[in-house]
């Protein structure tokens, strides 16, 4: 598809691959955002923030082509959860927390830096901060498999904190994911299995907390981009059904247009 | 989004918009084709075979610009539901049965026909059939509007088959979401109700069915596009855990590639 509608891109791991169930984040905003804005789910299962980047680079566009692309209005990056796996001999999947911010920085950079090829000044970037593990859960799925726990509490509260300091020091939105699930948990590790199937990934009851507190950083930084706003790129039928010619009507519109 | 991911578009009126739904077709297809092919909801609430014209010529990339954009792997074309209204004064509506075989071709050879400033010859094309309507459903929906019945259960079975004729006279595989909905129904009209909502839109049986049926043609007709003959576009992450040097391996992929 060519440029007549532009996109929302959602950039992260398992957390937003899963997505498209039926009460996942992408799901919902696929629905609010049908005929407005394509949803662009580019989630990749068990990647950390250090392989993003080169996927992310073959993903953009570069400038001289971005003029034949749908624009991306909206970029939703969520990484955080691998990155804190605990280093284990068998898998080189964790990344330091300072790896973390960086990679972060890397990836928002890729479209707001003026020096980068792919340079996007009309993006809206938000980063979204991993889930609190329940571990006493984690840790009975993975035995499961015969295998041994792999996350810890703590360090995955840490990645939630560099992801939200990355936001504070660059000016960027975050969605505070840790922290909505932590206070509907009652700050309790056990109680997260409410919102959690394995310890790790979310159930619906967790996606609708994804989505809410989403929707409410949209709604109070990029209040322009709500699906509400938005036109339909083409007219509702029934502007179509009473006219007298209606392929006339039938041009692409500008769906930020008042 | 550039061409690192290819796609599949579903062409349609409210049945295809709606169907982002938890149930909904589009939503399950991608959920199956997350990270091989983009899903693309270009679904017209209202809208009939002529209307999606000059919607699709504005989406469709021009040849000269086809190398820089997705590549549309399977087009589904879905009308036939609101050409088959029955003609009212107030709405311009209603499409003749001859008028949706011929609009159902042009929409087709935009993308098959060598001539069209959009010959897409990678593309695999599905036409649908429009679902029976259940009159004595709709018939009280409307009321509770104040508006008359707009459809004949004839009418819409007739173009049906124009659907299906369409298909059969240019070669173009058909999901028959008609007669299986009308055999589920066991080919009684009021207990179609059992898979629409109003008698004329789905519920989430009724897009069981119209998934089933579209994924039983493309296992029949197009085989090697169905999600489990396709690579994801980047590797599973456990073929990059377990490898010295997991940045070398994050290359952009050929999902047909065996």
């Amino acid at each position: 598809m060519n440029d007549t509608q532009d996109c929302i891109v959602l950039l992260g791991d398992s957390l937003t691959q899963l997505a498209f169930s039926p009460d996942g984040f992408v799901r919902r905003l696929s629905e609010d955002y049908v005929r407005k804005l394509h949803v662009i789910n580019l989630g990749l299962g068990g990647y950390n923030s250090e392989w993003a980047i080169p996927v992310f680079e073959q993903y953009l566009p570069k400038r001289e082509v971005q003029q034949y692309l749908p624009k991306m209005q909206l970029l939703v990056i969520w990484f955080g959860a691998n990155d804190a796996i605990v280093p284990q001999p068998e898998y080189v999947h964790s990344v330091s927390a300072s790896a973390l911010a960086s990679n972060l920085r890397r990836l928002v950079n890729m479209v707001k830096s003026v020096e980068s090829p792919y340079y996007s000044p009309w993006t809206r970037v938000i980063l979204m901060t991993p889930p609190p593990v329940n571990t006493y859960q984690r840790a009975e799925d993975l035995q499961s498999w015969g295998l041994g726990l792999d996350r810890n509490f703590d360090k995955t509260k840490r990645y939630a904190e560099v992801v939200k300091d990355v936001g504070i020091v660059d000016a960027i939105p975050v969605a505070d994911i840790w922290t909505n699930l932590w206070e509907a948990s009652g700050k309790d590790e056990h109680t997260l299995s409410k919102f959690l199937t394995d310890g790790l990934h979310l159930n619906a009851d967790g996606y609708t907390i994804v989505y809410n507190e989403l929707m409410n950083v949209i709604t109070d930084k990029y209040p322009e981009i709500l699906p509400d706003s938005l036109n339909t790129v083409f007219p509702i039928w029934n502007q179509l059904g009473i006219s007298i010619d209606p392929l006339a009507l039938l041009q692409k519109r500008d769906v930020f247009a008042a």
